[in-house]
């Protein structure tokens, strides 16, 4: 045994760590296989299956556009330096060939050998019943997003004498998840579930009615089931709901016969808070319980202030947010159950400010846009359409995944080729038939000529597309896109500006521009940054905070009203709003944010919507706004560069003592404490700069604090550092 | 009772007539339910389903393009008036809601009740696994190709305010087949079996050797199978085949693990006249049959004449034909066992003069052509493109079926965009990264630069989307085709006629005509009616009756070559040919014909084609021609205008002492029979006109016999009747 002298310790270590990542990288290598497929098919599969699980009272309720399917066949292949012949596990979804340079084994091989040198492994799978996806593990040779893929292989075999020219051919990489299971295929992917059980339980000879304390989502179970004859679960947001078995939204139907007690779990997931078990003839429950079903996300992103009536808001907004988030972002729990793309984008939002789970985004995107050809706005929506493009701007500008863009970029194209190619002689996007435009639901609202919020969305969808050109070597449409959009930027002020009422108007008709102001376009200009400082302001006043302009009943669309407002520095009142809103709806008994919220609105009328008595749905994403607004705007924490490689936080307590909170980064996470009188802040990873105003100067023991303007400073923050300013807050 | 007067009795008899067919009309109406689809899908999946049950010695071999999927989501809908409230039967493939007016049944009924007064009945179908399909049975509720059906109904509810403009949608009629039985659904479809027996069987312990005495197809079946260890098939089209177990082109190989006997049907179909069974362990086998698997095909047409070779060789094509006709027409049945369009294209041609199937004709068409977007010409030949036009052309003209065009005009224009968007800068069509230029299988033979055959058949295929056009009132899209059609003629002319060479040249490279001249684009020009009367005998002489001309061997090309030749009237030319060639194939044992002859070769050497020793299919089905020469150019019949409304009959005996057969129509056939002294002549519909040569003044007892030129003669027939015309032959 050799003793060690305490200098060449260090050393020592340094090589056995070395060693131990050597082993590690290789073990980690070893372990990452991972199931692939087409890119974007899974995404698609999977959106057609969730979303077709809603019912409507017990009908089948499907969406109302055209539902892509994968493709069918598949052609997966990489080259691989093989040190050593190794053995090959293979699992597959689909009948298959396996082939080693060309070479096919007979049957369907769940094991291969691979001989030592280079070699290029393919595997060709068909599969119509769900995506064709394939698990390669061996020691080397993994399967993973670094294998290519084709619909359309154009393997012509060169013994016959065919011409063979394969450049033709489109390969992508291969798209995954975390399928990471070699016996656990993509196919049969479930979200967990877990038990939950009622609050407070009534039962009754012939009926139960279970208060779960909150609202949820999941699988009722009936627990000792026995007996013959029908058996009705009415499923509540509110207990009203539940209670009226006429007009509840959602409904379960079962004929039972079951001569011995079991155990019977609902096939489809629902959103209740309270459930009311009615049966008749023989039959007799136990008990009746739930399984949660969840979607494990990471709570990488947390909010918390001096106001308790704000952290219960952002923690009700998280929960909503939670619930709604399942394979994709939707809507809402109990309908429309549905990827709606205007809706998702906001849910992509608040999520870089909580989960930062970029997988659920990109997949949502990928569901949404689904396959060409185009034959209809996203979801038949022009601003969902416009919404698509928004999202993949912010992905790229949160995620930095260039890999993405990069893949789907034809998908954009060919998108933004429909939407070129529905503009009116103007140049403007109108609602053609077969076309909604919806902006929002509000009363009155028009929907005729051409609508400037839409053609802002356009506008803002171009340089989009200017922006993914560059990023794709297409300098070409990098400047048609550019050019496109500056024109159109122009038109916008030229046709919708008006001086004297200080604002962009809501529409022209027929060539002439309408008298009518609405806040839509006025609020995205300020955000889209597409207003002058002046015009900023004119708006501000003219019309965000002038009450004779229609007002917003949504929290859709007050997530745009308060996010413009507190782009603009209005934190005090957004604040105050805030509590107001969605403290509001607490005061009804709210334990998740609303698709629709009316202060004025009481009773049973506080349910209802689309002319239904419980149509109104109790958790919505567009709920849940506060999440985003607190992080970027009180936080204040903003990526400057795609994937955070530079921000900026700009804390704003808007009246608030304190606060405090983990805004999340590809990486890591950003940490930030603020009060009146100190900020402390630490980054794992990026570029940062910390900008605040002090009536004093500010002093930071860990850097230099630089003046930026009057009582504007900034410091200059380095990565897994802590940086404790002592300030005093304007 | 009252006592009907003579004069008057005609009236009741036509009244009571009336009342008979009013009864059986409803009666006819009430049982004409079938299982309807969105129009295509079936075909597609079908075509996904069968082109993927090809094996190459146990491995999996799919086609190398890309395979399209069904759209999954589908709204059925139509309106009704009801007489008096009747139950409705419905069967439905996937998950679905059914509506009347708008409002749904819970749950997924099986039976509804449909009140008395017009309503619209609407169903909605989810499947991923199969095509979405319904079957509605009422009393005067039927499903058929009166529905509509959309892949997108943007069906938004009135009642929420939403902007409901549904104008914008696309409905089409459904798709259906002859799914009559509402327990039979679609995707349960199979080709039925029946059993057939080895002529000859040698078992030995621990093998057989089965002849099944000519060409067939279907499931092996082994009787009393029992025991334990590895069982093989090897198949063979020839003896050699069945006894190269390394290198015969399928086989299968079981793990038998059987205590008792039992017999087992083999899971996929094969092709051969000879098995090889061979098996180890403990493994024993009674016996060895097949169920001959077969598409229901009715013998429509026919032929029948004075010598013998002829007589036989239209009958081996005939069953070819029949053996490569399945769920749609395939290539061979060995190999390649898929939809090749250039392939089909002839199957179309040769079963219009045999079964007429119609819908096989058109199914092949739809799984070809599958959908949007186009990425790759169709097989990714570019001639396959065209063919698949030329297709349409003809299935028009002999079935008359103008909804497939209507329906599936979109589709074509599609698929012509893709071409034109692929011309070069002279506005012809080059092989383009990834496009194969095929022609024919032919040693040598020239794919560089603008190829003259393909400009030919990328004509044709203009000539056919201007008449599509014009019947789907796009007088516009009418106008550009024969614009484009027009211009590219001229330049065919212009770059390629060689007045030098009498001929068309084979291509233009870097925009020079090349010297070679090959048959291919001489032959099309000719029965194209490209060519002046002058240019055809220019072309007669100076290639297709020039040995100096490369040679053509496969019978794919011979089909048009001796088409050609039948054109310019050389039938007793053509028959020695066919005598030769496909008596040729008898002489080396043949029993169906094949994919390639070449006389020159002896031996095993026979059977070798892409360098595999048993690669040649010995049943393919462009190796039928004779079905569609004798056919169209000795009994002589050919469609004027669509459907056989109008039609012409020019019998050439081509040598022959006398022939008689069968032509089918849409409704029914045109039978004649011809004899060097005398034609007999019927038809069942159409306007028709005989036209013949005669030495001597021809006589007819039923109709005038015209002069139309010297020794031209002709009549016009009448439906119904039979005409016999002694003359005297040239």
């Amino acid at each position: 045994m050799k003793v060690i002298k305490a200098k060449n310790l260090k050393n020592h270590i340094a090589f056995a760590t070395l060693l131990i990542m050597v082993l590690f990288t290789d073990l980690a290598f070893a372990q990452k296989a991972t199931w692939i497929w087409y890119p974007g098919d899974y995404e698609i599969w999977l959106g057609n299956k969730m979303q077709n699980r809603r019912t409507d009272r017990d009908s089948f309720l499907p969406v109302l556009w055209k539902m892509d399917s994968h493709y069918v066949l598949i052609e997966f292949h990489k080259d691989f330096n093989v040190p050593a012949a190794e053995e090959v596990k293979l699992n597959v979804e689909g009948i298959y060939n396996v082939k080693v340079d060309g070479q096919a084994f007979p049957g369907y091989p769940k094991s291969i050998t691979v001989p030592a040198g280079h070699h290029k492994l393919s595997l060709k799978v068909y599969c119509q019943n769900h995506v064709p996806s394939i698990f390669v593990q061996g020691k080397t040779i993994v399967s993973d997003d670094t294998w290519l893929v084709t619909f359309e292989d154009k393997e012509w075999i060169d013994a016959t004498g065919t011409v063979s020219d394969k450049s033709g051919t489109t390969y992508l990489n291969a798209g995954s998840w975390n399928f990471n299971n070699i016996l656990s295929p993509p196919s049969q992917f479930k979200l967990p579930t877990e038990p939950q059980y009622a609050v407070k339980s009534d039962k009754a000879p012939h009926s139960f009615f279970l208060d779960f304390g909150k609202e949820t989502f999941g699988f009722v179970k009936l627990h000792g089931l026995k007996g013959r004859g029908k058996l009705h679960i009415y499923y509540g947001e509110s207990k009203e709901e539940a209670l009226s078995t006429d007009h509840c939204e959602t409904l379960d139907e079962l004929t039972v016969s079951e001569p011995h007690k079991k155990d019977s779990v609902m096939e489809l997931s629902k959103a209740f808070r309270y459930i009311n078990v009615q049966f008749d003839g023989s039959i007799s429950v136990d008990s009746v319980s739930m399984l949660y079903e969840y979607a494990p996300l990471n709570e990488r992103g947390g909010f918390h202030c001096s106001d308790e009536e704000v952290n219960k808001i952002y923690d009700v907004a998280k929960y909503t947010l939670h619930l709604a988030t399942r394979e994709f972002f939707i809507d809402g729990i109990k309908r429309d159950r549905w990827i709606w793309s205007g809706d998702a984008y906001q849910s992509y939002l608040m999520n870089y400010y909580s989960f930062f789970d970029s997988p659920t985004v990109s997949r949502t995107m990928l569901a949404l846009r689904g396959k060409d050809p185009v034959t209809s706005h996203i979801n038949t929506i022009m601003d969902y359409t416009f919404y698509w493009f928004l999202g993949i701007y912010d992905y790229y500008q949160y995620t930095g995944d260039k890999t993405f863009i990069k893949q789907f970029y034809p998908r954009m194209q060919s998108l933004m080729d429909y939407c070129l190619g529905r503009r009116n002689k103007d140049g403007m996007m109108v609602g053609l038939p077969g076309d909604w435009v919806f902006i929002d639901w509000a009363d009155g609202l028009s929907k005729k000529g051409e609508v400037s919020f839409e053609q802002m969305l356009f506008c803002r969808s171009l340089e989009t597309m200017s922006l993914c050109a560059e990023l794709n070597n297409d300098p070409m449409g990098a400047v048609k896109y550019n050019a496109l959009a500056a024109d159109l930027k122009t038109k916008i002020f030229k046709y919708y500006w008006n001086s004297q009422q200080h604002a962009l108007v809501h529409s022209r008709v027929n060539g002439v521009q309408t008298a009518n102001v609405t806040r839509y376009a006025n609020m995205f200009g300020i955000f889209f940054n597409y207003f002058t400082e002046q015009q900023k302001q004119e708006v501000k006043q003219h019309v965000l905070l002038n009450d004779k302009i229609q007002k917003i009943t949504t929290p859709y669309m007050r997530f745009y009203e308060l996010e413009a407002l507190c782009a603009m520095g209005e934190q005090p009142y957004v604040l105050k709003e805030m509590k107001n809103y969605w403290g509001g709806m607490f005061k009804l008994g709210a334990t998740s944010f609303w698709e629709e919220y009316d202060p004025t609105k009481t009773g049973a009328d506080i349910y209802a919507m689309y002319g239904r008595p419980f149509g109104k749905s109790l958790c919505h994403a567009w709920g849940a706004s506060p999440i985003y607004l607190l992080g970027k705007y009180y936080l204040g924490v903003k990526p400057l560069s795609p994937g955070y490689q530079a921000y900026i936080v700009e804390p704003n307590l808007g009246g608030l003592q304190w606060m405090e909170g983990a805004i999340p980064t590809p990486n890591g996470a950003i940490k930030l404490y603020c009060s009146t009188k100190q900020i402390r802040i630490s980054a794992d990873e990026g570029n940062g700069i910390l900008r605040f105003k002090s009536k004093t100067a500010p002093v930071c023991k860990q850097t230099m604090v630089m003046a930026k303007g009057k009582n504007v400073y900034e410091i200059q923050m380095q990565k897994g550092e802590t940086f404790v300013i002592d300030y005093n807050a304007i």
